[in-house]
Parts: structure tokens; sequence; C-alpha cells
């Protein structure tokens, strides 16, 4: 199910900006019977990007009409918001007027196993590094090859995630998820100001748990933790069993995410 | 005129991953009453990037039909070619099977003032950078973020390209061309292994001439040049008249690579 512009539709023009050069933005949105519990922060994300990159501000109340009547029905479902600069002359140069493209489309909601939950997930750690950029950093645009290569070097369906880093060694993220860890007691999630994106689960994690660090987390350090787990607004709080040959065991910070997690009006499935 | 997968068409899926995550590759190719002097080099490129990105190889004849079919009779022409990895899932792991999607689309000829060929053109100094990141450096790519707000910076119809550099004070390119500077009688060009784009003009530039140097171009070196010109497949060779307030005057190596450029077939219009 599927809006393009308010309409029902399943596709864009082959000339939008949003295909031509990732151009755009995007929400993925999890509803829980017609609920979003994370609905405003997604919507305070997705205004902050399209300020960074200059395009013009979608109106919410539409954007939750429009999420709202594709994802009410559900019961669980995953809807995937995007906008883009729109229809473009050939050239990187701002199109005038410029008239932004919408889509809002509907996904059945995730299928995690419960074991996910309690006993952790299987992390690969990458060999694509991510780039510095200050530019594009925190946002959710559409530039996402990056993650596309991270994501491609593993097949293996035991492995649910990958441990991405810069290039200076420093741990940014997975794939598609934030990232947390315990080191000597203070829980601590690396900063996502030169690359990776603030994810919103991160964001209502660090309003709940305001002593939580953003800072850099070199690798070293970051494997040694007592605890590692993931966020992510669409999976919740992950536990994090292995990186590669490295064992974790899920820990009461974790745990205690995952109750706020619950809290917030996100079930875990069979957890 | 558009084909899109062979069929005369204007749109692609919502889904596509192409616009969801600029999961994909394009090449612009100028055709000069039904030839295209650069045909070879832009598949060279495009092949390259599809096995970077682990795309599967589109087939250069059936591209050729069909860019042929949509740019012959247009006397001057510029064909977009834009190839994706087609339809997914969401999510950034690859689909299986994966099915590209082909987009050929013609435009008409670029419209270039004859001044800009014999007296240069103005260029603006980008405040945005490049970010380092050799798995994508070279190919032509669609995430373009940094291209667009590079070429965001400046309105001023006067100034015809923007300078762009690295986060380490390098000069990388224009925000749509290359960039080639004379320095001290030697011509040099920067190195795109860690950002920017391997340029088909550029290509057919350093064949020509093999003593060009490819390597770090600092900004500081970049101004104080002797000459210096940009170097585009659509555009052909463009001397920099002024970057910002810093003046040039077309020099001898610039106007070589301009009489290259129409020995391979390529008109400079009224120049």
């Amino acid at each position: 199910m599927m809006l393009v512009n308010g309409q029902p539709h399943d596709s864009v023009s082959a000339l939008d900006r949003g295909l031509s050069y990732g151009d755009g933005l995007f929400e993925t949105i999890r509803f829980v019977h017609g609920r979003a519990p994370l609905w405003e922060r997604h919507m305070q994300r997705l205004m902050a990007g399209c300020e960074r990159l200059r395009m013009p501000l979608p109106d919410p109340q539409l954007l939750w009409r429009e999420a709202w009547r594709l994802g009410h029905g559900l019961g669980h479902a995953i809807v995937r918001i995007t906008v883009t600069r729109g229809l473009g002359e050939r050239g990187y140069a701002l199109p005038i007027p410029g008239t932004a493209t919408r889509i809002v489309a509907a996904f059945p909601g995730p299928a995690i196993a419960a074991s996910a939950y309690v006993d952790g997930i299987r992390v690969h750690r990458c060999r694509a590094t991510l780039a510095d950029q200050p530019l594009l950093a925190g946002i959710k645009h559409l530039n996402r090859l990056e993650q596309v290569l991270a994501r491609a070097e593993w097949s293996d369906p035991a492995i649910a995630e990958g441990l991405v880093c810069d290039r200076h060694g420093q741990v940014i993220s997975a794939t598609a998820a934030n990232l947390f860890a315990v080191l000597g007691g203070a829980i601590v999630t690396p900063a996502v100001d030169r690359c990776g994106v603030a994810g919103v689960a991160r964001a209502a994690m660090l309003e709940r748990f305001p002593d939580c660090q953003v800072r850099d987390l070199p690798l070293d350090a970051c494997l040694a933790a007592s605890e590692l787990f993931l966020s992510s607004s669409i999976r919740g709080i992950l536990p994090v069993q292995a990186v590669d040959d490295t064992v974790y065991a899920p820990g009461p910070v974790a745990r205690a995410m995952q109750q706020h997690w619950r809290d917030l009006g996100f079930p875990m499935e069979q957890a």
C-alpha cells in the first residue's frame, strides 16, 4: 500500500531527484495498533533533515493522516515516509521552484525472534568504514550506499547486524541501528556528528537515561564492553550476543532500556 | 524521451533501491549526430562501478541501441543512462535475485556560450568539502548529496561552476567536472581515489597528455597555478577565468586540450 503525493500510486517519475542523486530523506516508523509512539521524534528528525538539505518542510499533519491511513489497519506495521526534492532539470543546481515528492508506504511489522530480545543477536564486524561528512551526519538522507556495502559483507541469516566504524577506528553504529556500550559502569553511545544517523530510539533512550555519555568509542574499548546492545525504532533494544568471536551476555542496562521500550508502547513480540 | 527497461515509460517503482538508497550508477553521455565519441570510456566506468557495487553488469550493446535510439535524431543530445539495483525488500541487504532497473533518457545538447570556451568561466570556491570514501571514489554512483549541497552555495548565473576540496585542503574537482592545473610547467589533475569522480573526458586527456601528473593538489598551489581549467564529457574543456577574486587567463595547455576535444569529434559550439 502506497501513496505518492497523496494519491494511491506505486511509481515516481524517472527524473525525480530522489532517484537521480539520492536528493531526499526518509523515515521508517513503527505503528502499533494505529499508534506510532516515536512519531514526534521522527518528524523532528525529518524537519531537521529538510533544513539541512534546504528542502521545503512537509506538513506533519498531512504526513500523519497519510501514514495513519496506510498503517492503522495492519495492527503491526512499518510506515516508510520518503520526501525528495522532486523533479529537476538535469544537473545538481536546485530546481526553481522546487516541488517535493512525498511517498508514504506501509509494510508488515517486523518479524523478530523472541530469542533476539532474550539472548541477543550475532553481529559481524564490517570492513567497510563510514566517511566523515558533517554536512550529512545525523540526518536520515537517501545516500545510503555505505550502508548497502556494509550490509553486503555477510549473507549468513544467523548474523543479524554489522558493527560499523569510521576511518579512525571509532565505532559509530550498526548498519541500520545505533549502538550502546557499558564501559566500567558508564553507558556510552557514539557521537553521530561526523557520520552515522541520530536514531529516534537512541534519542528516546538518551532522554530516559540522561547519564549516558555521547562520545567517541574506540573499537578496542567497545569490544571490551561489559554490555553491548543496539537500538532501532523498528526493532527496539537488541542485546549483542557476539561480535564475530567476542561474546557478550545481556546485562542490566539493556534490560532497563528494553523495559523503557515496552513502556513507550512497543511490544517485544514473543519476548 | 525515455526508456525504462527498454519500454517507453517515464516512471519507476517507488520501491526501487535507486530511490530508496541511491543504490545505483549513472552516466551522462554526449551525442553528436548519432555518434558518442567517449562511449567506450563511459561503458568502462559503468562496468567498473557495477563491479564495485556488486551489481549485475548491463549489456553494453543493449545500452548502445537504446541510447542511440533516443539520441541519434537530436543532432546534439545528452543521454543519461541510470542503472539501479532494482526492486528490493525494505532494508539494506542485497535483494535475491537482483533484477536491475535500466533507465535511458535523452535531453537536448548543452547550451554553452562561445565565451566560455574562449575566455573561460567564473568559479565559486565551495565551503562544502568532499568526504574520504575510497569504497565509492572514482565511480559515478547515485549518492550525490555532496555535489547538490556544493552546487547550492551559489545562484548567480554568471558563476558556472564550484571548486570543491576535500577535508584536508586538497582540491578534488568542480561540482560536475574534473580539474586540471598547470604548476611550474607541469600539468596536474587531482587524484580521485579517496573522493571525486574519474571523469571520462579527464581519462581521454590523460591518455593524450601522458605527462600529466595525477596527484594531490593543495588549494594554495591550485590557486597559484598559471593555468586552471575544467574537463567534462558534456561541456568539454573550459578554462577557468576566475576563482572568486583570483583571475586566470586561458593558456596553451588548455588550448591544446580543447584542440584534442575537437579532434575527438566534439564541436565547441560557437567557439
